[in-house]
């Protein structure tokens, strides 16, 4: 397997963020041919009331390293980065590597 | 769903770091009751040849947030915790919160 996790810094308005990543960026990323699975997660607060480090993040599964380039390649996954500056502009985190499922 | 992200910084001794995460510590927490789904992933460098942020990201699926807890004060998540100075000394960031499936 190979995985694609997208780690978000805190955008400056929230509310906007999660509107367009749940209606629009979302949607589009979940469409690119080849994705196995795909989750997003919201983290909250940690132990001591401490901001998280990443505002969201999400975790993307294709088959391997070739199944990733195509579906990235695709008009679908041309289309989800092309999205990425209407709503991401405080940054994010690429990290692209093979994943073991262990359980 | 409630999902854990482990981000773990990158060790002094990747050999080593590694040995103990496959060997050990992965098969501990794969133990963890209410465990749906552990996946980890070792993440490339960039597209510049450039470090990635993090050495491995670390995934797992709870049914919801009393699962997850459920899970970290059982005897198996104990043992997994305790375990986490024997290769983590170079720290580690744990995000943890409700997460949808998209794909």
């Amino acid at each position: 397997m190979f995985q694609l996790t997208v780690l978000y810094n805190h955008p400056e308005d929230p509310v906007a963020f999660d509107k367009h990543y749940t209606e629009v960026h979302a949607p589009l990323a979940a469409k690119m041919p080849g994705l196995r699975r795909y989750t997003y997660a919201k983290p909250g607060p940690g132990p001591d009331g401490s901001q998280p480090a990443y505002y969201l993040v999400a975790v993307l599964d294709f088959d391997d390293e070739a199944g990733l380039g195509a579906a990235m390649g695709s008009e679908e996954g041309q289309a989800a980065s092309a999205d990425l500056p209407n709503f991401a502009g405080a940054g994010a985190t690429l990290l692209v590597g093979p994943a073991t499922v262990a359980t």
